[in-house]
């Protein structure tokens, strides 16, 4: 099998669970003008041919056999808490040189079981596009999720400069921001600016709940509670995946809100303002930073 | 004087202070059909005039004796931080019978200043109609703000059931939705519903910002972070001015963040999905309760 070097040399990419995020890779490698024949693997044949039928693939199949012959980029698109039993399944199929990737929000542990499972014909390059939805479901796919969105990719002791190569262009083609990141710094990154917000959320919308006032809530408290509507499945999934970065991230938190209150037993009001300009400031710098990306709204 | 006993018998409103809120206030009151004389009293005649040319006052003024000259009804539409200086200045021209309500983000502080500060001819009865922006200035005022917005009416010891009545009025025919809770309760929800967010989105920002990686925010770090935007001035008043029910929310969560902590540690994933499911469950109810309300997006 001839190896690919890039996007453009892909003649068949695989996608492991072809659901909101998969979906949406299958449009976009189709809407970058690949012509690669893109196969879906899924665990349920309704399912998977329904992503058939919405475009998201050209191959629907349920079995790993088939679905990875040939391939030359394999995309793992499952919940975190299916990589173990996924990895394993495939490995006995991946062709020799085939280039596997990840979608998944936490990166050591997905790496750690590649580097354990798969085997030493293959490289494992792990990533993750910082694009999604409350939603769920390949209905819900489409070719511009990754479009400006940022894409952390993380080689391991297992990829090599090309399999590094090809999946930063994959996602580059796909419309993303490429950065690549040792997987412990991206879990420790991920921690305090994804997981941390999620932990927070939930536990702000459940306090607030206790008062049974939740119809005096005003923008902020929905704002600062969206994501807390997110699948619980997937999200316990992430939050075991990254425990140990995840307690640290909350242990940090409980310390600055700690010294706000300090700041706010104050006798005057000097460490507060410190507090909320400096908060202010980093937040308007935020949206500077971010022109081309669309905020969400619910 | 002739007594206003609702919105529609008011011949003359007085608002003082004409920024965001202020000015909103008056271009509601003539959009809600009322022909009341609408009367702005601001600090710096410059911005008081900018007030009356974009319509939102039809008088303009810095002279308290003039702009409360047989004013039925006085919006105290200040920061919180001014609220002692400006009862103070209109204390002396208060018409009998007249009935001052505000607009100020805590309730229990402002009532007691009330009652200490203002002549006993007049009636105190404390509002808070949760509407706003992160943006200033009367340039953004809007006859639409107030539209299904929550709107808490805090009467105290000073008011009586006329004074109470037409406060209520007056904001339901500016298109609130109005509860009445006595001072102390609203500054408890208050606290854990507003105050409390956003004391947190400034320690995530801060905490985010540490990391220097914030280019890799998603859109959960934006959600969450949003209201930190918020003026460093006008939050440092509100939470001074509301510090012990603020104090006490802090803690709350504290300990909410510390079960979590705990319940990502636990061997199995019971705990954390009981967490997630129910916060889930919380915030979609939340959106369920607000159907004609938007949610803000910036």
């Amino acid at each position: 099998m001839r190896k690919a070097r890039k996007f453009n040399d892909l003649s068949k990419v695989t996608i492991v669970g072809v659901g909101l995020l998969g979906g949406s890779i299958g449009l976009a490698v189709r809407a970058a003008g690949s012509r690669c024949l893109r196969v879906g693997i899924g665990r349920r044949r309704r399912s998977i041919e329904r992503a058939r039928r919405l475009g998201a693939i050209d191959q629907a199949t349920t079995s790993f056999r088939r679905g990875l012959r040939d391939a030359e980029l394999v995309i793992v698109a499952t919940p975190l808490g299916q990589f173990e039993q996924v990895f394993t399944a495939m490995a006995g199929h991946l062709p020799a040189g085939c280039v596997i990737t990840d979608v998944g929000s936490a990166k050591v542990q997905p790496t750690r079981l590649a580097e354990g499972i798969l085997p030493p014909r293959v490289r494992f390059v792990g990533s993750h596009p910082i694009a999604g939805s409350e939603k769920a479901g390949v209905e819900f796919a489409r070719a511009e999720l990754f479009c400006n969105a940022p894409c952390i990719v993380t080689p391991s002791t297992t990829s090599d400069r090309a399999s590094v190569g090809l999946v930063v262009s994959f996602w580059r083609a796909l419309g993303c921001r490429v950065r690549r990141l040792s997987p412990e710094r991206h879990d420790r990154l991920m921690a305090s600016l994804s997981h941390l917000p999620h932990m927070v959320a939930s536990c702000l919308v459940l306090l607030a709940a206790e008062d049974r006032a939740l119809d005096l809530a005003g923008p902020g408290l929905m704002d600062t509670t969206r994501i807390a509507s997110g699948q619980p499945a997937l999200w316990c999934d992430i939050l075991r995946c990254n425990r140990r970065p995840a307690l640290l991230a909350l242990r940090r938190l409980q310390k600055r809100l700690t010294d706000f209150g300090r700041a706010l037993q104050a006798p005057d009001d000097k460490e507060l303002m410190k507090i909320l300009r400096s908060a202010k400031r980093r937040r308007d710098a935020l949206i500077r930073s971010k022109p081309a990306r669309r905020e969400r709204q619910p």
